[in-house]
């Protein structure tokens, strides 16, 4: 049954931006889904419902765990509503149920999902996201890509190596 | 785009059962699949493991909420697995996350999602499942059926009220 | 350091209730600071308001768990607030937190704690509440006791047993 | 009943950490008591243990909110522990809990707790901490402190002015 569960990328950036993010969650959503990777996000709009879009129009799959009760909440491009209920708490969820996690710009919000994801090593891409430098002046080991492209290819490799024993 | 995203029914019940629950599970699986409902669970074995096999044998769609940290935990039928890392309290999520929830049999976690699904006035249908009288003598509104087939029907009607304005 | 950690029993009751209801759970407050317990509840007013009270005016101590986000959301007689923004899903941890479980009434969010509770093995006990009963007729291990007086002398044997090795 | 809720003020950092971290951490929970005061932390050992010593040695209030479901794990110098079962996700619960938050150097967790603390607008204060830059090149607010008595006092600060109307 190989090929069964569908294996999810966290794609992870603010509920508002502007037009140049939600250009990249939609390269982001659309190369995932052309991988056969499916997305996990926050459900709601901005980066989520732009990488939401590019997966859905090149036929992905798209899970949105929500932070309020209502499924009604997803933006329309989310196949898989997980309404939680647990307001910003959610944020762990989303990293958990990914492999890898995707940063795109960020608020807060977006650098709480960073660190979690690296408190659980699960592998962090970023474009124009955080760099948090720790107190004796370490950064944090976030793949800073200088593309969605390049993090897509990156964040395939991983899942690859991830999953192929002595890979 | 009606039809796009997938309605959930929530399938409660204990990771670990008899023949005879077991086959009541496969059925409910199978049969709200054949209605074009897909179905969330904990996403581990008992109940949870026969209902997801019976949905996807008739070729529909599972979601696993699962208390621990590992996709892997999930039981082989899981399409969709969200590890939480919540423990127990991953219960809330699988109930939030499904428009209408169906216990059989069951243990106190089932109880305890039975109780918040009556708490946010998501409707529950059961089968051999807990009878909970309150202390003034009042039974809890719980939709007991007779059959997993009684109970499946009476879930698409509930479902179709839900979503027919006026209906 | 004996007594230096305060044990935290849970009083687990409806968020409105009529002045019977209210007396018990001032009683039973009252009492449990008289035993040098503290409580764990809920943080609103109604059963949890009352109990607070109780516990208060005899010098006790007071924890509130609130679903919220706001420690001003606490009744006024609670001490340690903590904001959860959890929703009702804050039910787990206020069952968690305590060693002993007391239900007084109880709606639907009451029955989910008692059903918590039972599952990680957190001893119950109760004064006009649920008897929960299962698919094949057994009452759920709660202990149903006449009065508050007898529902406090009893979770004061039982925490006494959990700490006593050998007890 | 003005000073009869306890303000608590979240303690963050390593559960293991060299002598120069602990006594940072138990300074910091030593002078927060001496201006009444409480502690929140995650309630183990390194930093959030030698704050809850300091804390307690001056007479002050900790509180633990635990990741794990067992009241025993706790630092021996929490005086109320609220073990949650929901692991890393309990970080959501120490921030919301406090009223500021003190960063004493820090791991990933702490890092999360920063940015949790951030998005819900609770202010942030830190010791050799953490310092995240955003993708424009933007630090985050943190205040960074050259020592703990600096933090302290601009956290004494702080919270009055919360407290004061027009303050």
């Amino acid at each position: 049954m190989t090929g069964f569960r569908i294996p999810l990328v966290g794609i992870i950036g603010p509920g508002r931006c502007g037009p140049e993010l939600e250009t990249l969650a939609y390269q982001a959503g659309r190369l995932l889904a052309e991988h056969n990777l499916g997305i996990v996000c926050g459900g709601l709009e901005g980066v989520m419902g732009a990488a939401c879009k590019g997966a859905i129009e090149a036929d992905g799959w798209t899970v949105g765990i929500l932070p309020g009760s209502d499924a009604g909440d997803a933006n329309p491009f989310v196949r898989i509503a997980i309404p939680t209920g647990l307001g910003q708490s959610r944020n762990a969820i989303v990293v958990r149920a990914a492999a890898a996690v995707l940063a795109l710009g960020g608020g807060f919000g977006t650098l709480s999902e960073i660190a979690l994801a690296l408190r659980w090593g699960i592998p962090v891409f970023g474009v124009k996201t955080w760099v948090p430098v720790d107190g004796e002046g370490q950064p944090a080991p976030i793949h800073e890509c200088s593309s969605v492209q390049v993090a897509v290819s990156a964040i395939v490799d991983a899942l690859v190596d991830q999953s192929t024993p002595g890979g």
